[in-house]
């Protein structure tokens, strides 16, 4: 029993399609400390879901054992189902400057309070048998950090989302030398992120793309210039506040949660904006169109972001002219391609120029490519590795890689959700899973919807519903009213009309001398119904709506 | 009138999200011509939707008028609406020989048969003022043509499906020097496809490909090759055959269009196998694993899709292994690459190697790109030039293309679906528009599923429905049953008793006292019903369902 008390577990709890995303849990005796907590967003097939978040079961059954939730950096994806967890239990957290004030934000929204603690990078925060210590690195949001957690096995190094910028906007490059120094001192275990695996080379400079985006105001001085990017990108965003100063344009920004984050990053130093730059969008009209630049999020197509509203001509302050170029300063997410490329198709037919990544270099991602994950492995040089933040393919690619570089295979771990992996001075091997998963936001409902659910909006979404009502009387006897039917999302009834009055015949004819002699028959004529309707609506149209029989008893 | 009468109409009739797509339609006084019939398939927007065929209400119309249909090539987006079309009239079909080999397995699903006429590249077809020349061009399905139209206002030249592939793996290299000629004689209008023109470069060969995937076979002596593309690319079929063949490996295919394409293009002359090359899936066991070769369908992540089953553990035959190694020789199409990459992630799970595009270069696109796009338009140079097959990106790009190459803006139209552009002697101008658009294809039914009923599906897709049941006695009277309520799509109801309840009651609240007096109170009972229980659901849920009252009359 000692021995198994003195082992570290390592869970990744959470996770859609990615594994180890979200949120990461180390454990040790009746210690736990979390690593970020954030929400997925859903897949095409989770239809009406807002928002992923992970299942806490395995954190409320243990909550006497919390001592600290550590936060890399700010995004969504990192903070964005504290204020869920939080309804549950209680932790201290600790994150730094920005990515605090982001999650400021985000817990006034739902109204909690937190216990929360502003650290900065090389803090070491002491929570039971764990230090964790924050170190810099860049990333696409200001302010991010990897964590170096001393435990009783060893080094845990996690390095969050990450990349390596020796040039960056604001802050310091990424502190390559205190990676070094752990590894020279010995790192038990690196999990390291994977988004970008598969690519080949270096992520460039967000400095660079300031020079593209540069180039192109001195190209657009008759123009109205409008960028769309994401509302986290506070050094992007920092860039074209720059540009518009040199170029004597005023700038106006729209989309909530960019006028929210503008604010936020302004408020602790993370944006500087020159006196009367920014201007609010009721004065637009007061000065010409090439003195003006838009900052607006829709960069994602999203169909109710500014952009979009101003592609569907339904914007009320912005109408799109020949007059205007437009930068959509962002990469697609997978999965969204088709809703940026209608945004850009309705922008383009209103004249605009628009310029979008593959054309120029307007766009550089935050995660590391392939040859700054050799870097940052080669410094560590972890004992064990798990790779984390990707799908299979990424996390299979990034343990090659780590092979490549000369680790042995077993001292490789590809975890899935809810896995445990123990560690202990003497190795590691995967040890049974906790209870893990996805549990859906759709409005206020947090888990109220699930697989059965989903199963049938999807089947309601490919083929519609039929409904049919009869009424009987109380105690039992013939059927008294309908057979009554009514379709949505079938068939345009108008046009159908034979159709439907077939289906209405072939089900009153399966229910001819039918006698309901209890409730316990209930159940039999719903079948009845059912098998009669579906088979002639399958013979007429290969098509199979939700049936759905509704028996009344008057 | 007669000037109105001798023009010469272009009416680009088909497309969902890409203009002048699947169907072209020439008209001159009294004849039509149709050039391609193909579906599009559904957006993601387009719910439960299996197929989009043009609005053919025009051509129907004009059916006296209609001389003959002339096909490109046999991919489904040129020939997929042939069958539709033949539903509503008659036409004689010109078409090469393995397109018309495709098209005939096509009409003998629907059980239509038509006047189908062979034609090879260089026949030139006359039919009333129309004369239509078939001309060889390179795409990724064999036997492919643009064509050549002589009319009384001057030469159309129309690309279809192009490529520029200088050393084919079967058949001649595009006949550059027939456009050229054509060029020189004089091109009034030139209809050109857009799909590649935003990517710079050349298309490689065909060739290349074969030599990369030659290599895959060459290092995996001791593996079992699974090889994943689109059934119509006949050439990259007979190089794997090839392949197969060298290596004396023997050869199954898996997946009904894999199987019917690749009988079809044997029986014409278009897929050499060698004798005993080819075994029966029946067959498999009783070859050792290394000397296999599955081809198969599902290189886009279809659920249903042999490869997918694989993936998913579902396949009779196949159990994946990690001594095989797959390919994935196919591009994702736009939309498609997130259902190919969950694929992707099972295979590999099960240890499987799995190459795809993006590693290796194991896929080539079928259309040219930037570079041979010019090549075609420095070859036909043409007086007039409407870009085709694209969205308006596209379109735009190829616009701007031709400026570059010293076209006259004045001299390219850009058309929307539908539009029509009138071309004399003199010129030509956008005049008008014919009914034209989309027409779903769900299960049997054509067109009974439009916009509504589309709503509908999205709106039960995202919050499902809610239906309330209320009876009352005929005549008039206060309610005598229910209301019930009964929910899809929305909660699971085991967990939300409470609110389902509460639901009930809020409703049974708003019809307190309300009596009934004629059936024309009915409308205002179901406003009733349904604003109570929406405004009441919206503050427990921040949802909206579909609420469907319901009033039976006993």
């Amino acid at each position: 029993m000692k021995n198994k008390l003195g082992k570290l577990k390592v869970i990744t709890l959470g996770g859609v399609n990615e594994i180890g995303k979200n949120i990461t849990v180390l454990e040790y005796e009746n210690e736990i400390i979390i690593i970020d907590c954030g929400v997925a967003f859903p897949d095409d097939d989770m239809l009406g879901i807002d928002l992923v978040i992970p299942d806490f079961s395995y954190l409320v059954k243990n909550k006497h054992k919390i001592k600290g939730l550590f936060v890399t950096h700010g995004h969504e994806d990192h903070i964005g189902s504290i204020p869920y967890l939080l309804k549950q239990l209680s932790v201290p957290i600790y994150a730094t400057r920005l990515s605090l004030a982001l999650l400021e934000n985000k817990l006034k929204e739902h109204k909690i309070r937190a216990r929360t603690h502003v650290v900065k990078a090389k803090d070491k925060i002491k929570v039971g048998h764990f230090t964790v210590e924050f170190i810099n690195v860049n990333h696409s949001i200001a302010d991010a950090s990897a964590l170096a957690i001393q435990t009783p096995e060893g080094m845990v190094v996690h390095s969050g989302d990450f990349k390596i910028d020796y040039t960056p906007i604001q802050g310091e490059p990424i502190d390559l030398q205190r990676f070094s120094e752990l590894g020279k001192e010995g790192v038990k275990l690196f999990l390291c992120e994977s988004t970008n695996v598969t690519s080949e080379g270096y992520t460039v400079s967000e400095r660079k793309i300031g020079k593209i985006v540069r180039q192109i105001f001195e190209e657009s001085k008759n123009q109205r210039i409008i960028v769309a990017t994401f509302s986290s990108n506070i050094h992007r965003i920092q860039q074209i506040l720059d540009f518009a100063s040199e170029h004597k344009r005023k700038v106006a920004v729209m989309g909530r949660s960019m006028v929210n984050t503008i604010k936020t990053a302004r408020e602790h130093g993370f944006i500087m904006a020159e006196e009367n730059v920014l201007i609010d969008l009721r004065d637009l009209k007061k000065y010409p169109k090439e003195k003006i630049v838009i900052i607006t999020t829709g960069s994602q197509g999203e169909p109710m972001a500014a952009l979009s509203r101003m592609a569907k001509k339904e914007h009320k302050q912005v109408t799109i002219c020949e007059n205007d170029k437009i930068i959509l300063s962002a990469s697609p997410i997978p999965g969204n391609e088709k809703m940026v490329f209608r945004v850009i198709n309705e922008l383009m037919r209103q004249g605009a120029e628009v310029i979008y990544e593959g054309k120029l270099e307007i766009h550089v991602s935050g995660h590391a490519k392939k040859e700054e994950l050799k870097i940052l492995h080669s410094l560590v040089k972890p004992e064990l590795f798990v790779p984390v933040h990707g799908e299979f393919r990424h996390l299979k690619y990034h343990k090659d890689l780590a092979i490549d570089m000369g680790m042995k295979k077993e001292d490789i771990f590809i975890m899935g959700i809810g896995d445990v992996l123990e560690v202990s001075k003497q190795g590691a091997k995967l040890n049974g899973t906790v209870e893990a998963g996805k549990v859906f936001v759709d409005g206020l409902g947090i888990g109220d919807v699930g697989n059965i659910v989903l199963r049938d909006r999807k089947h309601l979404s490919e083929d519609g519903l039929i409904i049919v009502v009869v009424g009987l009387e109380k105690g039992g006897g013939p059927i008294v009213s309908g057979p009554e039917i009514i379709s949505r999302g079938f068939v345009y009834v108008r046009e159908s009309e034979e159709l439907m009055t077939n289906a209405r015949d072939v089900v009153a004819k399966s229910l001819e001398n039918y006698e309901i002699k209890s409730r316990s028959d209930w159940n039999q004529i719903k079948m009845l119904i059912r098998d009669s309707l579906k088979q002639f609506i399958w013979k007429k149209t290969k098509r199979s709506p939700m049936i759905l029989p509704i028996i009344m008893e008057i």
